[in-house]
């Protein structure tokens, strides 16, 4: 089968010394390993709790230290938007464009992200069962573009706390044909669980990770930081930069094991 | 203590004359029993279930529709917007501005309608506990604006389901000082319960209209429809028009005997 | 219609002075009210979170000291059980039996209790849906018991915390044609939130009992005490003796407001 | 680390032949892969959705098929037991005693399983969180049984729903120190959807297990059948025996995989 895809990087950008160092350490381990990687890192947190958070360099400087990223490094980079102002000058830099999961249901912003050509990474809302996806990728395939990943990043479980549906990655692989991303990082959030702010669990992303891909999923989206305890953004949910290589290490092996069973189902 | 307030109208603006007539009937039964009145009716469903779904006039003659039905009945108007782009041209006509449930963690959304210095009525999202909409006011305050509504208007519950907590009320009463309205109509939805679109259960409209008024909200949020099997956006959970006396004249009784107990609580 | 049931009494039996003494005071206000009453204490809290928690004074001696209230006050008694060996004994002394949410799957349990002939309260598990209590009517109805009542007491909603959905009244008195007690005191228990024991949030207990009447409830259940923060079981959802009165007088205007509604309805 | 365990067999017993079967089909399976194998059968399904449901042989016929399958194959057997009448006879041949979901909170029966000085395999309520397990586990121990197994199978999701939350295998796992064994045929359960018996979605089955098993569960519990399609119990979630040994298989491998990467974390 078709190997793991890694997206990953920093919640926000800090600035470019420390987003083009964490681009480079991933695209050692990645390298490495060789696994098709994807650098990300967002520059407009526009959906924070409080109004009082750190939002990040904005679109002009962001974009700016992404393309010197990518021209430096020669990868692919991700970021998300926000608004429909947006999208223009994003799709001039990025190679895939995210949508945010509080949006997924806003038809014109979806298709008008589409109607660039870009890749287009739908997160799906933490509020939509996996079959909703389905009508969100259709509002993404009428501005005629197929080039589209799902990503997955856990449902409301009460109040202030997410849960992972893993039989979400079959469904929405089944009833889209597209590729679908595991989120592991924003799946370990507490929404809102700090009262200002949301909270964290980054000691299960490895275990969901591994779950993830052991479910089948295409690829794993991972927020990371050298020291998570000091990050601007999703600190509490970021992995150490130190734990990514036997993270990854093992979703190979078990991303191997899985296809193969796989194949015998 | 307070009068309840009622906001109602058509999901959705089909035509001038609908439009009229259904705020004419509203203000008759309103204004024979002393409630105030705030007619309602969007003309941008921006963010339905599928693309092919019906989703309005559009802002220009749908505000000019709003714009006559206000003259002619002097009752204030509310809407919704879904992009700053919007937000402008709906201020010089509604009289509240309403912000959809989906985008109330939009920062720069939420503050831009607060700053027009109109009444902002606040949807709570799907996706957020009673005490996470604190955050959000906080955000319309900022802009200046102490001229807020809260609407509950349910939270997820598994999938494709909504359950209304009905603590809610008296938790987001008590930690904003702003009243809450119950949003009767949207609280009985099955998001994307139909496949391409959301389906409902207008049977439990009066019976948690009237809950939520015992609980102790300051107001009922209500779409109508003269036929709501005929309805071009959300008929399943529309409420007959023929059906809204009655449940009205309950609901001022209940109020009368909550409020007579909370007093002594 | 009919006029509003209460059951009420103290969560567990501490002795029978205090017992007594908990009888009385309802009696004489459901008395002035108007209300038909009837008693309810347990004396074996058989599924407490932790084994260290206190569990009442076991069958014998409860069943003795609900004897003698019966008998002194002329009241009708409720309380449940847990085990089938149980059932005969209480089945001398109690007008009502009630099983307990978590065995409402039981079979052989709920067909015993049915069978002895008295009236049986089922509570409904958090863990089912409305229209799920359909088959656990059907098994007390097999063993030739159709006095049945059901008793609504929340819904798992993420970990530790529970919610009322309000439709579940409707649902279940149109599905099974019984009436439906709403359990105003265990729907604010926070499961399990206490680590060795169940938090609660008696400060609702008013809020949700106006909301399930208001919804149609036939009937409500209190758990009531005279100093909840010192009662050796359930104090944190008790209600103190001081506000029965009030709520009561309130939760009867609601009724007579929501019964002439549905009429129109 | 410690190898897989494998716990699996039919939902029910159906006759001595099939049974027997069924274990010496998995007995070699488990053994050419080198895999500790503990017989699962249940002999009376107390808490069936309907009382019209079949409930198996009964404890007296069913016990002893389990004690004739036992010494014929010499493998370990495992059941359920639903009073506690039913314990003394279970401990003359089960190696392992089952304490139902439902009845987790069950203090006196909890501790009547413990105290028989067998395994005890308590299966975690469909409404417990992951650290209420703790206290059941405090229960058993009170009995001075150490020899205690926690079986994860899904949580409530809004109605007839179950969603795995795999956090819950690292968490049970450190606080209570005991081995956590994934259900991966009642977790894709879905109680009560289909009226009077539970649906169920088999084809989840193997992604399920496999992620359970990258999660860090030390064992997986499997129902199997010839023909699911024909099972008189439980046939919509169990796993037909054709696919047991390439998930068996798979898991093996992801074990591996994901115990290396643990030893990193």
């Amino acid at each position: 089968g078709a190997p793991l895809v890694v997206i990953a990087g920093p919640c926000v950008i800090e600035d470019y010394d420390t987003t083009l160092q964490a681009a480079e350490f991933l695209k050692t381990v990645t390298d490495r390993l060789g696994i098709p990687f994807i650098f990300k890192a967002s520059y407009d947190k526009a959906n924070r709790s409080s109004v009082h958070s750190f939002r990040g360099p904005g679109p002009d400087l962001g974009l700016d230290i992404l393309r010197r990223v990518k021209e430096r490094l020669h990868v692919p980079v991700l970021s998300d938007v926000h608004t429909e102002s947006q999208i223009g000058p994003a799709a001039q830099v990025l190679d895939i464009i995210q949508t945010p999961a509080f949006l997924c249901r806003q038809t014109d912003f979806i298709t008008a992200v589409a109607a660039t050509g870009k890749i287009i990474n739908i997160k799906k809302g933490q509020f939509l069962a996996p079959w909703d996806i389905t009508q969100v990728v259709e509002k993404a395939r009428t501005a005629g573009n197929e080039n589209i990943l799902i990503t997955e990043r856990g449902a409301m479980f009460g109040y202030n706390n997410l849960v992972v549906d893993f039989r979400a990655i079959p469904i929405m692989q089944q009833q889209t044909g597209k590729p679908v991303i595991f989120d592991a990082t924003h799946s370990v959030q507490l929404p809102g669980g700090q009262g200002t702010c949301s909270g964290g669990q980054r000691e299960f992303v490895p275990c969901l990770a591994r779950a993830a891909v052991a479910a089948g999923a295409d690829g794993i989206f991972l927020e990371v930081h050298r020291n998570p305890d000091k990050a601007l953004c999703d600190g509490p949910n970021s992995l150490p930069l130190e734990q990514v290589e036997p993270l990854l290490t093992a979703l190979v092996a078990i991303r191997q094991a899985a296809t193969e069973q796989a194949g015998h189902a």
